[in-house]
């Protein structure tokens, strides 16, 4: 069952912002069984948006959009729908008395409560404007709002189902994924390129994300054969590999599995870690906190590194790594302890440590501490991603596998 | 000037991937007067991607695409290209050669070197898959890699070079923008419906970004209306507004300027305040660092907030908020201090602080600290993003304007 995404949106067309709508949209329809086949930009404009839709409406069935349902001039989504089925738009009385009742009287309320006449209500429990199923002879339209909270909510409180519900047979693409982390595409396509040479009929997708990779092997049918595909590639890999969707999450699981206790000392990732651990629920668990000691007075004073090995070894230095892990140890009682600390750029680079060399430890209580200088790229977004992904994968590799990363080369 | 964006890659339509690229490319496009009407994802699928790029070629001139340059077996764009235009594909020896020097001899060496006969090629200063220009008689093609790092160089040294060079008659569209803190778009959107009743021919974007506002005026020509416009908006929300295009920008070019230092503590928004400041190039010269203190046994041993206030008032609370903001100004010599404390979510909420309460601290050293409680959503990632902005939007303020925010509700 092929689906499109239609994100309205002059915004989005002027860069400024991205399109995450599309992204949770795609994943939500592909856990169900719908294939989506296109994503759609359209501006805020009568007639690209109607030339847009028009095209769509003609290539498939099911259409979802986001975007123009608001109550500011250039929110246009409605009437444009309007316009192309001839049909007018109609005050619906009970969605009007629903926004009255959890907003009081507000300016615009009259205009958000217009649809197209016959189309089905979808509840918005966030925010104010609302969202509509159109269904005409050919195809269903689903509109959600254009705001990521009140489209996700709404989306799967309401449109989600309705599609089930209304579209009982799909064929559901069987996948299965393996993750791994610290390794490139290079390290692994030689392996699938085997598999692909013996399996043509599985479909493989390869994901790198900064030190993660997420292998995707597919199949209309045959579970069992993709489930021996994704066993061997595990045995192939084992020690780099994760369940979870992000290293994070992988970590986050294993340490509330474990019932560890974690804490981080920063320099070049500047907050990176403590931010990919607290956007989890729960982290509490097992996060203690992070220290991101950007400058050496915070290196000094709270994680007492010695300004001797500073000034001699410089910031960004293996020596520096360890005297912040054995800070963290000696301040706080958790198992394990990792810190960073490198030279991100654009500037600060030198012929010894040009832009991208990163030193990280990664500590367990009582034992060797793994520790070792990575050089990534010559670009401050992307070294503080690596710096992050990388340290979080070194440190499950020790903590699930019990392994070091840095006694063979990264 | 019309151009439209095609993105390439099953990885986005499956929702894995978002899509910055097309974000990028349209951000430069605009800037140099070419207009993006619309943004395509299509899979890596033979039929499909053949389709939709030929119902772009009929659409408009110029297509930039970006991904199914690599060496795996799931890029196809080079040959999809081929086909349409019937051309056989042809190693461009002098890139092979290139290929050579930069890398050694290495395996899909051979194929990346391939192009459709005619392309003029387009350097990869970064990695190893080409970039071309394809001009055919009614259109110019432009085919860039999908690694966002590699595409962004090529596009910016010789993508957009070439663009400037061969379509000189760009119509520029004059555009004034106002940056706005702290505010939403119902604050602002009565003062714009009294402008949009003045000048008609003014077109107005509202862009909300989780606690700050941009707001565009664009106009073909006039621009001093466009800086009228402007200056009137400024002066309306003077406090509030700031010239860059996000908060933390405002506030990093605001302390380097103004020769200040800054310290946060940070609870619930978990390391975010700390890795919005520390993105930017040269932080060090004014971010002494960050406690990310998640645990009260941090709290105390770090900030030396009082446990009798933990227990008492509860970590998110203003007394609790103001003790660490205390405990910076005594570690640390740094003329600003901010810290956060709050009930992110989805659980520990409570009757007196449901999920979404945020204590914010900003202090000026010797001076009055600002504090308050404020009531965001009920979503973990939304109030980690509110807080962080909400925080640097208060600090700019004081900094900035010398204004404390919590003197009135916000």
């Amino acid at each position: 069952m092929k689906v499109e995404i239609i994100s309205i949106g002059s915004e989005i067309l002027s860069g400024y912002t991205v399109n995450t709508n599309a992204s949770f949209l795609s994943q939500k329809l592909k856990d169900e069984g719908f294939e989506v086949v296109r994503h759609t930009v359209l501006p805020d404009s009568q007639d690209e948006l109607t030339a847009g839709l028009e095209e769509a409406l003609k290539r498939s069935e099911i259409i979802v959009t986001t975007g123009g349902l608001g109550p500011t001039q250039d929110d246009i989504s409605k009437s444009v729908i309007a316009k192309i089925f001839a049909l007018p738009l109609e005050q619906d009385k009970g969605f009007l008395a629903q926004l009255k009742r959890r907003f009081g009287d507000f300016v615009f309320m009259e205009e958000l409560a217009l649809l197209p006449k016959g189309a089905i209500l979808l509840n918005n429990s966030i925010g104010t404007a609302p969202g509509f199923v159109f269904k005409s002879a050919k195809n269903t339209l689903i509109l959600l709002p254009g705001v990521p909270k009140e489209m996700e909510e709404m989306f799967l409180q309401e449109a989600l189902p309705y599609l089930e519900k209304h579209f009982p047979k799909r064929e559901i693409l069987f996948q299965e994924s393996v993750c791994l982390t610290l390794l490139k595409e290079v390290d692994v396509e030689p392996f699938l390129r085997q598999i692909k040479e013996k399996h043509n009929d599985v479909a493989i997708g390869i994901y790198p994300s900064f030190g993660s990779l997420r292998v995707t092997f597919s199949l209309k049918k045959d579970k069992e054969k993709l489930l021996s595909l994704k066993k061997a590639m595990e045995q192939e890999f084992y020690s780099y590999t994760f369940a979870e969707s992000t290293i994070e999450e992988a970590l986050h699981s294993l340490l509330i599995k474990q019932g560890k206790k974690v804490a981080f000392a920063e320099s070049c990732s500047g907050g990176k870690l403590a931010t990919k651990v607290t956007a989890l629920a729960d982290a509490s668990t097992y996060f203690w906190g992070s220290l991101v000691t950007y400058s050496n007075d915070m290196k000094e004073k709270v994680l007492r590194v010695s300004s001797k090995t500073l000034q001699e070894k410089g910031a960004v230095s293996e020596e520096v790594v360890i005297q912040m892990v054995e800070g963290l140890f000696q301040l706080f009682p958790v198992d394990y302890a990792v810190a960073t600390s490198g030279v991100a750029g654009p500037a600060g680079g030198s012929k010894e440590k040009p832009v991208g060399t990163v030193c990280i430890a990664v500590g367990k209580r009582g034992e060797k501490i793994d520790v070792g200088t990575l050089h990534f790229v010559n670009n401050r977004a992307l070294n503080i991603e690596y710096t992050a992904n990388f340290a979080l994968g070194i440190l499950y590799r020790r903590a699930c596998y019990n392994k070091l990363s840095f006694s063979k080369p990264l």
